[in-house]
This record gives C-alpha cells, sequence and structure tokens, in this order.
C-alpha cells in the first residue's frame, strides 16, 4: 500500500558512516533510503556574545541542500544572498534538538557547529540531520575529551528523530518523498533514548487531525526512534 | 502557585476589539493579558507566481515586533535588513495555519496578507496573532462578499490557538511571559472549532516531556481553545 | 473649503496619552486627527562609537509604518530587506529634531533611541513623531533623573512640529491626507518653544512657490505650533 | 572674516564644463571652488513601473562620493552593500528639484537618470549637483529633440541650487567646508529662474534660528541664484 | 621531494564517478587525491534576459565549498548573505572555461547550470570543478538529445584544467593543499583536447616568476592535461 | 589595420596626473586613449583582523565605474547594494598586484587602500588602475616617508600592467575597447620593471590560442610593460 512497498511501521534502510570526510571533528554520511545528508561538528573554543563569561558551552547548527539535492534544482541560497523560511526553521530546530543531548556547562567555553548538507533528497532530511548531526556531535565530544580539553564528556543523552504522518488515512513512519507530498498529516518527532520528548511539530495538510491519529503517529515513532537509537549506538560503539 | 494567581487551566483576560484602524478590510487588537498585538487583514486582487493560473486564492502572513514591544528593546528588523529566525517561523505558522481555515478555491484568484504586529509582549503572541488573525481574515472575506468579488463565503472552520506548558511540574494554561521563562515544556496549539488539530509544536526546554505531560497540556489546551473559540465568535457575530 | 471644513489656521483634535505601553522608558500615543503614532524612548548605557569618550551621550530616532496603516498596504520594511528612503529621510529628521532640545552632555554617556511606529496614517506622520517623540523623550530624562544616572535633566527647550501648505492658493494648517495629495506646498517646520526655527522643509510639489506664500504658511505654522507645545505642556505637566 | 576671505553675499569661482566625458547625453563637470561633481544625463526609453500607461516621462538622480573625495575616506558605498541615510536625502532632492524644471507630459515615456558623482568635496555638493544636474539634463533635452525623439523641449524652467548659512552671527552665501563645519545654521535653497522657491531646507546647527537670520539668508541666496543662473546661461547658450 | 613524495610531473590519483546521485541530468563526484568536488548539471529550457531571442543557450557555473570540507571552518556562504570574492571569481573562470566547449547555438534556447560543491577540499578545487564539470555537463548534452530536445550533441571538444606551479624552485604539477600554500608561483591551466590553451591564470606569491619558469609550468601541464583529458574519455566511454 | 590606425605594439597616448584630487595621499589621474580612471591612495593606522599583531602591513584596492562612463548606462553598484563579479574580480587583481610592489613588513602597521574609478571607459580599465594606482602608492608611501611614519620606503619593485590580446590573428598592445569587444583572445600582463611576471590571465573568447599567439602576445606585452614602466618614472621623479 505504501509507494515504497514498506509496511507501515518500517523505516528505510539506514546506513550511518562515521569520518566521511577528513578535516572535521566529527563526520558523518546518513543515508535513509535516498536521503542522504552530511553532517559535520566543528569544535571552536569561545562562545557566542551573549553567553560571554557564564561558563557554559554552545551548540548550533546550520543546514543548506546542494542545489540539485532535489527535483528540480533550488536556488543556491549563497547567491540569492538569502536563506529561506524553510532552511531556517530547519536549522534552528536541528540547534534546538542537540542541545537537549547535552549539559553546556560541562562543554565549557567551546562552541560545536553542526553542518547538515544535504546531498541527496526524498523526503526527511530535517529529521536525518538530527539523527546524523547526534552522531557527529558525539564524535567532537570524544576528540575534546581524548585532547583533554575537557575533563568529562558533556553528552547526558541519546537524540533521534524520525517522521511519521497519515498516509491513505493510516498513520506510517518515515515518509519519503512520494508518500511526504500525499500525506494528510506529516509530524517530526524528536525524542532521547530514556523514551522522553524533545520536541513534536505536527501539521495537518488539509483535514485537521484527530486525537486517534496523532495517537497513531506516536505510536509508530515510539518503534522507529527506538531502532534509530539503536542504529546510532552501533555506529558509535560497535563499529570503530 | 502561578506567578498571576490564575488556576492552572485559566486563561487571561482575552478582549477582541475589531475595526480597530480604517484602512485594512479586517483590523482586530487582540489582547491576552498584557499581550497586544494589531492583526490586520488586506486584500489584493491576484496571486503569487507559483500560483497563476491555478483558479485558487492565497492566505499569507507576516509578524513584527514594535522594537519597544519587550523588556529591553530588540533591534529594528528593517534597519537590520533581515528579519530574525524567529520572526520567519513565526510568520509561516500564522499563515499555515490560516490556510487551513479556508478553501483556496472558493477565495478565487485574490491573496490575503494578515499583517500581526506586537504593541506589546507578555508571551504567547504568536498564538494571540493567529486568534486574533482569523478574526481579522473573517472581516475580510465578509467584505469580499459584500462588495461581491466572491460568491460564497471561503471559511470553512474557525482556528484558534493557545499556548501550554508545564510550569513547576504542572500542566498550565496560557503561559505569560514569567510562566514561559521558566517553564520545563512549552507547547503551541492550534485547533479548529470541531476539536480536530491543525498544528501541534512542543518543546522540552530542558528536560524532555513525557507522555503524561503531553497528556496534560493537550487538555488545558483544549478547554483554553474552546473558550477563545467562543471569544472569537462573539466578537464576530454579537457584538457589531 | 478645506475637505475636512476647518479653519485654515485650525489645527486637528490632538490627543496625547502617555504611558501608552508598559516597558519601555517613556511610551507616546500621539493622536492627530487620524494619524496616531507610537512614540516610545529607551534609554540605553553607552553610546555609539564615534562618539566614545566624547563625554556626552546621544539622541537617534527611528521611523516605521505598519504595512496597513495607510490606504493600500505598503511592504514590510523588514521583509524587503531594505527601508525606504523615505523612511531614512524622516528618522534623520526626528533624530536631528530631537537632539536639537537637548544638552547632550549632561545626557552623560548614554544613548537614548525614540521609536516612532505609525499605526494609522492621514497626513503627517512625520511631524506627529517628532511631537509625540519628544513628550516620550521628556518622560526617559525624568526616568533617568528619578534613577539618579544622570544629576540634571538635559532637556533645554520644548520642540514641536507641524506640517503646512498652500492648498487651493490658501496657506493652510496641518494638512491631513486628502489636503496633502492636493496641495500645491508642503511645508514641514519644527519649532522650540522661544520660536526659534530647528528646521524648514518647503517643497513645491507643481509649481515653485513665492515669498508671500512662504510668508503666510509660516504665520500658520507659528500659531499652530504655540498650541502643539501648550498640548504637549499639558500632557507632562497637568495630567499625570 | 569668513575663512576664504570672500564677501558675505560672494559666490566661490564657478565653472561648468560641458561634454566632460564622451558616452552621455548630457556630461557636466561642475566647479564651485574645490569642490568638484560630474553630472551625467543618461536617456532611456521607457519609464519605471508606476508610470507604465500614464503617457509621461520621469527623471530621477543618484548620487555618490568617491570614497576619497573626502578629507578622510569614506566607505564606498557598493562596498558595504548599502547606501547611506545622507546619500538617499541627497539624491531624493536632486530628483525632485530636476522634476520641476520640466514638463513630464511632453518628455513622453522616456526616463532621464542624472548621476552626480563627486570628485573632490569642500562643501556644497548637494546643490553643485542640482545647479550642474540642471545643465546635463538640458544637454539631454537637446539630444532628444534633434534624434526628433520628441517634438518639443520640455524644460520648462531653469533651476539651480545654493547652500547659504549663518556663520559667526552673519548670513553668508555658498558655505565651503571650513564654514560649513563651523556654521550655526545651514540651508539649501533651490530656486528657479523666475524667483519661485523649489525647495528649502534649513536646519539649525547648535542654536535655533530666528526670522531675522532666515530673512538674511533668504537675501543672499536670492543674489546667488541670480547669478548661478546666469552662469548655467552661458554655459548652455553662449560657449557652444 | 613533495610532500606527497609525487614525481614533479606526477598527478593525484584521479576518481571520476557518474551518476553520484539521482536528480541531476549530470552528475559526477571527482576526487583528484583528497580533493573531492560533486558537479553536478541540470537543464533548463530557457535563456537568461540578454540572450531572449537570439536562438542561442547558455552555460553557467556556481561554486560552493561545504563549510568544513577544509582545515577550518570557513563561514557558509547563505548565512553571510554574500559569496565571497574567491567564490565569484572561481564560478565565472568555470563558467568561461565550459562555455568554451560548446556551439551555443546548437544548444538551443537551453540553460544549463553546472553545480560544482566542494565536500573535501586538499588543493586544486577549481580545477578538479572544471574537469568534473565538463563530464557532467556531457553527460546533460547527452539527455538532451536523448530526449530530442536538440538534434545534434553541442559539445565541440573537451575542457579539462589543472595546477602547476613552482615550488622550492621547480615546476610541479598537480598541487595538493601542502604544496600550495608553499608554491612560490601558482598557475592554472585550461586546455582542451586539441592542446589550445582555454584560459591560463598566474600568479606569483612573492617573487615574480620568469619566462623560463612558465615555461616548465606550461610543459608540465601539458602533460597533466594530455592524462586527465584520458581520464574524462574513460570515465565518458568506456565505463559505463 | 587596427580600427584606431596604430600599429600592432604601439600603445595608445599615456598621461598620468599626479595630485589630481586634494585630500588623497596619492592621487592619481590615468588616462590611456580615452580610458580615464582615477587612482588614489588613502593610508591609515592599523591593519586587517587578520594581520593583527603580525608586525605588517596590508595593501587593498577597490574598484568601481562611474554609472555613465560606458556606452550605455551600467546599474549604480550602490544602489544595486551589491558589487558585480566582474567588480571583485577587478579590485582583487589590482590589490594582488600592487601588494607585489611593496615589503609588507617595513610599511608597519599600516594599511593603504587603492581606489581606482573609471571615469570613462574605452577597454583597458583594469590595468590603466593598476598602473595608475601604483602611481598613486608610490606617492602614498612617500608621504609616509615624509611624515616620518616608516623610515623606509618599503617599495621593492615598479608595477605596470598591460592588456594584449589576439585581433584578426595578429597579437596587438593595449586593446580599445572596438578590439576588445571582437579579439579573438584576451590577456592581462601585469609585470615588474626587472621584467619578471607579477599575473598573466589568458581568456580565449572563441577559439582556443596557441602557443604561438602566446608567445607573439607575450612579446608585444614586453615591448608595452617597458614604455609604460618609463612613463611611471617620468611621472615620478621628473614632472614634479
Amino acid at each position: 500500500m505504501r509507494p515504497s512497498g514498506r509496511e507501515a511501521d518500517q523505516l528505510r534502510p539506514l546506513k550511518i558512516t562515521r569520518n566521511f570526510t577528513k578535516h572535521a571533528e566529527g563526520s558523518v554520511l546518513i543515508e535513509c533510503g535516498d536521503t542522504k545528508v552530511i553532517c559535520t561538528a566543528t569544535v571552536v573554543h569561545g562562545v557566542p556574545r551573549f553567553l560571554k563569561g557564564k561558563g557554559q558551552g554552545w551548540i548550533t547548527a546550520e543546514y543548506g541542500m546542494l542545489p540539485r539535492s532535489t527535483h528540480s534544482r533550488v536556488d543556491r541560497e549563497a547567491a540569492r544572498g538569502k536563506q529561506t523560511g524553510r532552511t531556517v526553521e530547519i536549522q534552528r530546530l536541528i540547534g534546538r534538538s542537540l542541545r537537549a543531548a547535552v549539559n553546556l556547562k560541562k562543554l565549557g567555553e567551546n562552541t560545536i557547529t553542526i553542518d547538515c548538507d544535504v546531498i541527496q533528497a526524498d523526503g526527511g532530511t530535517r529529521t536525518a540531520s538530527i539523527t546524523g548531526g547526534f552522531v557527529a556531535l558525539a564524535d567532537a565530544m570524544r576528540v575534546l575529551v581524548e585532547n583533554k580539553k575537557i575533563k568529562e564528556n558533556p553528552i547526558t543523552s541519546q537524540i533521534a528523530a524520525i517522521s511519521v504522518g497519515v498516509y491513505k488515512g493510516v498513520p506510517v513512519l518515515d515518509l519519503d518523498y512520494p508518500e511526504d507530498s500525499n500525506a494528510e498529516t506529516d509530524m517530526n518527532v524528536i525524542m532521547n533514548d530514556k523514551g522522553g520528548f524533545i520536541e513534536i511539530q505536527g501539521t495537518a495538510e488539509g483535514e485537521a487531525f484527530s486525537d486517534e491519529h496523532m495517537m497513531g503517529m506516536l505510536a509508530v515513532a515510539r518503534k522507529g526512534i527506538a531502532e534509530i537509537i539503536e542504529a546510532q549506538r552501533a555506529a558509535l560503539f560497535d563499529k570503530e
């Protein structure tokens, strides 16, 4: 019934490749089916002005799409001289979500920038960015600890994200582009490894959605998040 | 227990003044406690380029804060030459929510712009903008029908919004600024008059939030939305 | 003979409301007939770079119109990313005029920003901004003195502004929009309470204007300014 | 008594060189003492959008200073990405003043752009731009008539501009930079060849100025304008 | 003697992967040692305004670096709101070079945009972009021919590029970052498959360079270009 | 055979006027035939951030064209809010070339900005800017030495630039606009007074160019540069 033939609660194949490029403190290629995003983590000593002297660090994120990562080419934002509203919204969401994974006091006066650049888009680029960005962030934290820049790893919980929706009346997990563009409702769910919610953003695309639909979407989201958390853990601990 | 002394599920005093300024097709001053927003609706014949020739209309929104609507002055975005990420995010939310109230086909090739300008801020400016913006939109639709620009009123449902949160462990309704800046979780809920969800955006501010908290927040939101829907109706039908 | 039925030298009803919003050090709603402007004064410790270490303060002004304060909606400057030439010109005039009211040495190293935001426009928004801005400025100065941030009130004179013009060959006072758009000449006059000129800007709109017209316009301006000075004084001293 | 040794009502040496560069329809170098401005007039068929289909033409102006035309270098506006408020104000004044010289109906659907670029600044660059810009405009009109693009020369009057001020208590004509930076009052006067006023902009620099000072400034302005009008005429008619 | 141990006239390992992403008409990953660039070609029907109605097509290029493609992170140009001078210079060079490969008349009124996005930088990103961009362009042309949008393949010659330099007094081929940042002279050479020059840009980095050095650099460039031309051909014809 | 009737290796009349304007430390009008550029040098104490504390100075350049310096008016970059790619490319070339003339250590922590503003364009404006810019730079260095801001003149060599090209199959020197727009190849050559190359930028305009053409262009360039070097020397040493 789904265009991809998947079960309603089935994720797309998920692949997380660490050390994808060589310069960044953390560098991850995340592939969720045909969606491919490079997530890098850059550590810089110092904090933005509004945090000066507060004895804490900062996590921020930036997001971009290569102009031809999509079906038809989108304008290069650098050439337009302006990020779109969608980009701004997404990078704020990524930053907010990843800050929830970290004790900023333990990070000291360091700033970590997570860059999420979409190489190929097929739905779910923002949730892939959060999931992959967490792995890059975790790698950067290890570098900080190994280099004795900080004493203790400031990661307090693991963060993962997934999109869910209502497609032909059924709650489904991990929408790809053909589903995303036809779903009645679209919801991004960001959770931690203890099952707590970090952020929920649900939007009715045509009809309003009911309590029942929301409960159904949350149920498939919970299943998907558990699998993604597992995949992150495997990438971070088993594969090195 | 709340700084304002309100009950956990009690709204702030809500006042909706129509025809607040004289030029716009719809012009509303909405006051939610000390939060005051001017919402105007402007009708222009024609549609944006991406809708040309599709035989439908468009609803869009813009949001701004007077520089000294807040405790300390914020930079004037027109002088900075750029809207902040927060502004962009809010005006996209307002536009999306209000489009859910309208049959765009019945609107014909007309564009309605909802301008929400915050005169005084005390928490909840984005939800006040949606609630007040709906009333301005409804007035503009009446003008279109009265002037025979369209045959039928394209409003399909009534839309209202409210913020809820978890404050000192308790789900509370309609956060003011002192609560908003100390809440553990903050959630904006936009619903229609049939009890369907249009949009939900919940964000953990420190700790992740639980299912139980979410259910609690949705419960107070539902109560608040019902009262706001009533107040909008009173403003639109009884008071004229 | 005037569209409004006023005498040639008659002001529109003038209303000055202090403490209009709650956060600013000075906050004034000025209403000149249907023209309504919110003027706030914000005090910040410190001065712009070009005044660093000179032992003096600074007064600056910013001006904006709500997009639908006018007959047809004007683009939101924050969204366009640029203030129009008209806006720039007006806010420079407001700042220059209000600096003439103040001994900047006595202000110490403080900067006061006057924000003038037009809620509803019906001609004369720039002169209303100066007149209302002066009252907001005076309130901010009182706050500075009361809080012992400065020893002495730095206000040296009272400043008021009015537009005059030649309409159907006759010099008239305080042009509203229908007159303004049809006047042969338009002149903004800013004066102090001792009858001295702070700034004069007269523009022929079609025909050049003669000495005689100028003398006539100055005469009605002088009468109007005297009444406005009185109204400011009443607002500042009697009504509190 | 004046730094330059001039009489109170004496102009600086004024030199107008036509055909200064070879590409423009009108190209003038105007030298007022050490102030040197290149004024070119460019004719393009067509009008700005707001005039489409109204059967009239348009005159607009742009102003710039070479970065090192002044004592200390000013930022190049093209590199900053923004014109300063002062520039915007000046180019609006030039455009408005020159439009007063022209019957725009007779110009047909043509747009003339006057570019005023200051090569060397020593006070009075905006009035030099208007005076020189008029000559460039007149040359462009002749080209249009000679090339039979229009039937009749649309110039209706001759426009000239001068700055006057109060320096050490005395009204003086044509301020150079040392005077300009010390004058108590500064006034720009734009008039036509029939003695009518096109625009007056007077600004008190410290003290307010009196009626008497204004009358004194207008008297010297009138004398100066008459001489400038004569010089323009000589340049346009005798020297070719 | 070279940091990499290569011979003076030895290229880095060169790998060209076609069909790297799935949406673009041409999509190439080019790897020159550790320098990795994604080059995509996008075909759009229509031409820029300055070519309307001339019966020809257009090739243009855009270039960007992922923020952490380099040793230390560079600002995201989309966030700064401006492309750097270096970026502008590079993308103009890429566009100019690739237009030399094409008969624009035969392309018809189509525009091809080559996007070159650097994933990992280690010297020579602009020449890699040209070499890889040509392959993406060639693929896009095949698509146009296969889809019968044009009759004949408009490619007239094969274009490749390489950097050469003088390092420790010796002309060397294909500088990597450690060489590039220490070379006395740096020259980019773009040639076609007939041995003709398309563009040469040589810059002395400290000392001026001599005729002898130039001849030496051209000699190694010629050898390198021949090998690159061969590699492009293999990628385009043999591997499919 | 050349449109101007010149020999293949003949320069246009070259005129260098020092002290062209009065404020700058160096101010030169350079005229190469009908191409006229004002080059000024401004000295400011201090260096850009990336050189702080390195005990050296900096040379930078900016370039602009008056809007009507060309056949048809180009947009004023200050009004567009953006410099074109061409402008950025040119000003980077001028700065790079002139830095090659200077020992930046001996300059101390001073920054010299060379402003090149084209008054009239007829081909070769970038090379004229470099040639004239060098003379302005040399004058500024003398001022620094005379005012004892630095001990020793930091100029290490003389820099000059010329364009050459292949026109109707023949290598020619110093292209004017009619040649430039029809040349098959266009090459800018920047050399010092010892015959070393500072920068070479050659571009094929239609056909690729051969070794033989390159050798021919370099030969005429060498002849032209020698004459220009002589003219700079005459301007700097003989004429004062």
